[in-house]
């Protein structure tokens, strides 16, 4: 669970709520029809924008990495595999049959590795997944910041339509200020929407997703060399490279 | 037929009507002076900025990729190649004569293998095909986005003559709210212009230009291999690399 | 004559006076000292931009290249290098001597060659001139490009400057709505200055420099061909790469 | 101490207070709620934008370049390798066990030549941390560039919650102007908060990464050379190509 | 003396100063506070921003290079170094010594060539302070880019404060009209700062910095053609590569 996506959507909602309740009632900012537009529009431009496969994967990968903390820590990455290599040198590759491994990329190479797959056709498979994945994802990124660009446009476009029936029915002028109240609810509900929601889980996608690569490499790297019985000495050496400080005797979060 | 296209703009058009007919009657946002600066003076900055030929070609090729679902999927041509590929085993190139190709690009390539043309030849001329037809699809995005670019800013300039107008006549007040809704319209037109149809259109254009590139390359290798009579199991590999998720063994969408 | 950019600033033009006109008077828009402020402004940051001599070269280029409709179609110069290289083979390259070329950078290289310079000679002169014109013409694109930064921004200068000195004279009620009408039309010229007229011209301008490119490397090889006295037919072969669709024999518009 | 830093924000602080102050109270500038909402949306966002770990390392390290002058100097650092080449020849690497070195980073290399660590250890050891702490600094970069691009988002959002309560109470027209007057010091407070802290501390660490690689690169030669018990002399032509001026003899600050 | 800065600042100042004129008073638009926030804040967030000496060193680079029209005319270098390389086939190096050359970076080459330094010595160290020059020329620009970025955000914080100033102290009708005119005075003047002053000071400055880069190369090619006595004939040939127009018999500005 990653935590930080999780308290900064809650404590930013938290205190746009508490921040209305100072100053008056909540129900003055729900509004049906604001919300409609807004929400309905942007998802219909989404619509537009993206192909209808893209939209509904986006939404399940974008939900999936932002708000889990993916067992993709370089680090562990590497525990699991000095210590299968020391399995393989023990007991030979199907010494791997009863291991469990977290990691579902890894666990997949393994997997293939027990089954006695030849290591050309291991490393295809298992870099191709992490490509479909890279894909999927950064396709995630970009389906969230689309929606963060459309968000305030519609925001604008159900302003505008408030305004023009306000301004077209002016005979009553107590009308105005609720009238105009209204209209900039979209603007509030675009403005939150873009800024409290689908960019900053765009962003976070992004960095996520650079983190991973290296991570991923790391992956593809151990299962290869697991395969090849690599003694885990010479293992060590070569997969520390991947990690963040140098090997593990060193100190770091 | 891109579905989602469609319904994204029907949905946001619909979602702008409702909301519109919530609030008020519709006729107070049609107002046809306001719908010419918008969309004439768009069309009109589009023209300065654009070769005509190309204008004329980019709204063919936007709304040609936008709303059909193109027979460009990489699996359907992978599937093709190898049965074209196991008929010319059987009969040689001459058996493809009376087989139906879907999509055009390799029609067309295996009509000139028929026709008995030299491999040489075939490739560097459907190479050329998809060379053109993506430049034109790139025209296309960068037509459509520069209408996108352009229509907010003829609605602001159509909302300020509205406002001058009705600044320098201020001598009846109940005339003012009116006119600054008609002011507004225009804003409200280049928005909705911009944001539901223009840009979402360019955006779904590069997603789709992005993903054709693949299949493509599938398209002129295929083609190119079936010329060479090649044994449709060693196709299977080397067409394996094109597909997303590797041999159609596999499951995905 | 490129009737795009012409019809395009016209037609423009035209709707924004027919929807002034519609809905009030035309003289409410001519304001000379707004006039002044926006277009002497807009001009005067621009000479603090660009180098003096480059803004008088750009401003030629600009026109030339927007409004002409240059020869630089590949296929005309392709037909008349492959008619250029029929006479040299028969009557030598002094058979050139009498011959007309539209376009003036292969006629430059043609006489070169009639007057019997080396290759290399030739070579380097056209390509510098083609280099020096490229230059020239990407000076043009940014000298309007940044004409169109500047003219909003002066705009709105003008536009403050009104609004301040309104709002320090507020004892008269009924000049209010007169001088905001005013102060609005710096903002008004700004944006059709820079929407209108030269954010599109830059924006044609990239795109015929983009398109230029290859026919200018067509004219440097047909001239090198030329005067290698090379063989018409084999002259095909090399020139056609260039061609947008292939050889001649292909329709294409 | 970097002083640039420390001066720029107290004196636009003092600017704008001061400002303030001549116009008025400083207390219509102080609320609560209105604090609440922009300093915390913002947080809350950048919550979501980046991970939690990464957030309070970056403000750490954002604190520490942007205001402390390290002991970067490609000079003192040339100086110093001097010194301790001249050391080195004299009384071999143990002779710099006594010796106190500023620099964090040659310290640490220093430490590891005393140590007898081999040449390749020291190296990639000195160049992982050189590594992490540029990453560190990067992530520090954008995390305030992050912050500056929310502040102003959310500055707008309280403002938008400030005017919906005072348009959809109108009914005291004593109360518009304060309560106008309140929605807009979050709108003030997002773009203090962004254009005097955020953005201009985002920019500074930029520069000071960029102006650190150097320094870096020239202490990781450094200590190899000192390992190597490099003779000064032709240190200090090793060393020079590092130096902005070339080599000591010159005048430069 | 680079006229089109200083008649473009003159200029634009003047339009402005007069446009204000026709409308009313100019004492109006002067407001001490309004000048010290605007001004004195852009000053702070540049401290914040850059290191401090940077400041100091950009500004006098921008104001050098962005008035004045230094000696880098291509062409000039070019007969410089051919008149030179005439001399010293006449009479050796030494007949250098009492030639004067207004180019200070040639100068200085030519005064090394004739101390009778190693050509390796005097093209390392011209070419060390080309790289420096470009270093600081680069500083100087994106400092004044930095100042225009800043100019609008202060303006805009200083008309905040104004407005929110005026919104809480709303009992004397009579004064809102001339208090809002004071608050949008600092929008004014952040406006013209950025957009007649540092903007385009830093598009000149990145101009000049682009056309310098060719003079530099040849400067030093000429200096070490000097330096080895190369024949005047043989160094038209190469030196004339750097020329726009290729050799000096052609016409061009």
């Amino acid at each position: 669970m990653d935590l930080a996506t999780l308290i900064g959507i809650v404590l930013g909602m938290d205190l746009i709520v508490a921040s209305i309740m100072i100053g008056g009632d909540l129900g003055a900012f729900i509004n049906i029809p604001s919300i409609v537009v807004v929400f309905g529009g942007t998802t219909a431009a989404t619509l537009v924008k993206f192909p209808l496969s893209d939209c509904i994967a986006a939404l399940k990968i974008g939900g999936k990495i932002a708000f889990k903390n993916t067992a993709d820590d370089p680090r562990s990455v590497y525990d699991i595999a000095i210590e299968l290599a020391g399995i393989v040198r023990q007991k030979g590759l199907l010494g791997l049959e009863s291991v469990q491994v977290e990691n579902e990329l890894m666990a997949r190479g393994i997997r293939m590795c027990v089954d006695g797959m030849a290591a050309e056709v291991i490393k295809e498979s298992i870099s191709k997944e992490v490509d479909m994945t890279l894909k999927a994802e950064m396709q995630g990124e970009s389906f969230w910041r689309g929606m963060g660009d459309m968000a305030p446009a519609f925001g604008m476009i159900g302003t505008l339509i408030g305004l023009v029936q306000m301004l077209a029915n002016l005979s009553d002028p107590a009308a105005i200020g609720p009238a105009m109240a209204v209209a900039m609810l979209t603007t509030f509900y675009g403005a939150v929407l873009a800024n409290l929601i689908c960019i900053p889980l765009a962003d976070k996608l992004e960095i996520k997703i650079d983190n991973t690569k290296n991570t991923r490499a790391l992956i593809v790297e151990s299962v290869m060399q697991i395969h090849a019985s690599q003694n885990p000495m010479v293992l060590q050496e070569l997969l520390g490279v991947y990690l963040p400080g140098g090997k593990p005797a060193e100190e770091e979060e």
